[in-house]
C-alpha cells in the first residue's frame, strides 16, 4: 500500500513537472529491489512504421533513471539530478506496450552516490535501464546522472 | 520555394507518422547543403527545472537524423530507416527553443550509403546532430541509422 502510494506520487510528478509524459501516456508501474519500471503505450508513441518510436523509447528508459533516483534522493528536498550523457541500442521493435525498467544498482554504489552528495554536494552515478515487451529485450539504455544538492 | 514545400512536407510527414512530434510542437525550419533544423519550444518539452528535458532533446536530435535521411531518399519509395543506436552529451540547459541541426555527411558518405541501399538493399550511416540554442551549444548526439530496402 505505501508503494502503491509512492508510484502515484512518482507518476504526479512526472506528469505535472514534464509535461510531455502525459502526452506519451507513461505510467509508473512498479518500484522495488529489482528496479523503477515505466510503461507506456505505443499507440501514443509511434512512428512511421507503427511500432514504438526510438526518441520515445529514450525518453522512457531516461525517465525511468530519474524515477528510480527521485524515489532514492525524495527525503533531500535541496537534490536535484539531471542526465549528463547516455546511450542506447535499439535491438528489437515494440509493438504494443513500452516498458522500460531502471535495474536498481548494488546497494554500496547507491551508498557512495548519497554519501558524495552529503560531502561534496554533487555525484555522478551510471544506470542501467533495459525496455522490453513480454520476454523480448527491445533496447538497452546506459545513463550517467548527475545529484547536485542547493 | 520548393524547399519551403520540402520543409512542409517533411513537416507533415513527421506530424502525420509520429504523432509525438505534435505533442512536442516540432517545427522544420531548413534544410540545404548545411544540414536539416528542426525546433520545438521548452514550453511543451520542459522539464522538472523548467529548462529542456532531456528526453525531448534526444527525441528532436533523432528527427533530425530521420529528416535529413527521410529527403536525401524520398525518391525510393521502398526504403525505410531506422536508428539502430546513439548518444547523446548534455552540455548545457536549453532554455526557451530546442534547436537541431542534423549536419549533412560529405557528398562521398551520402553517395557510397546510397549505392549500398541499391545493391545490398541495407545500409548505414552515421549521423552527428548539434543541439544549440543561439550561439551555445546544449548537447552533441550520434546515431547509427539504418536504411532497408524493401
Amino acid at each position: 500500500m505505501v508503494n502503491e502510494i509512492l508510484l502515484r506520487e512518482a507518476e504526479t510528478f512526472l506528469h505535472d513537472r514534464i509535461p510531455i509524459t502525459r502526452a506519451m501516456d507513461i505510467r509508473v508501474v512498479a518500484q522495488g529491489n529489482s528496479g523503477f519500471v515505466l510503461e507506456a503505450p505505443v499507440i501514443q508513441n509511434s512512428n512511421h512504421l507503427g511500432t514504438g518510436f526510438a526518441g520515445s523509447i529514450n525518453a522512457i528508459a531516461t525517465l525511468a533513471g530519474y524515477g528510480l533516483l527521485w524515489l532514492e534522493l525524495r527525503a533531500d528536498r535541496g537534490v536535484y539530478v539531471v542526465v549528463a550523457e547516455s546511450s542506447i541500442r535499439f535491438l528489437r521493435p515494440v509493438h504494443e506496450i513500452i516498458r522500460a525498467t531502471c535495474l536498481r544498482p548494488k546497494d554500496s554504489k547507491l551508498e557512495k552516490f548519497k554519501s558524495a552528495i552529503a560531502t561534496k554536494r554533487k555525484a555522478r552515478i551510471r544506470l542501467e535501464v533495459v525496455v522490453e515487451e513480454g520476454e523480448v529485450v527491445a533496447a538497452q539504455f546506459q545513463g550517467d546522472f548527475v545529484a547536485l544538492k542547493s
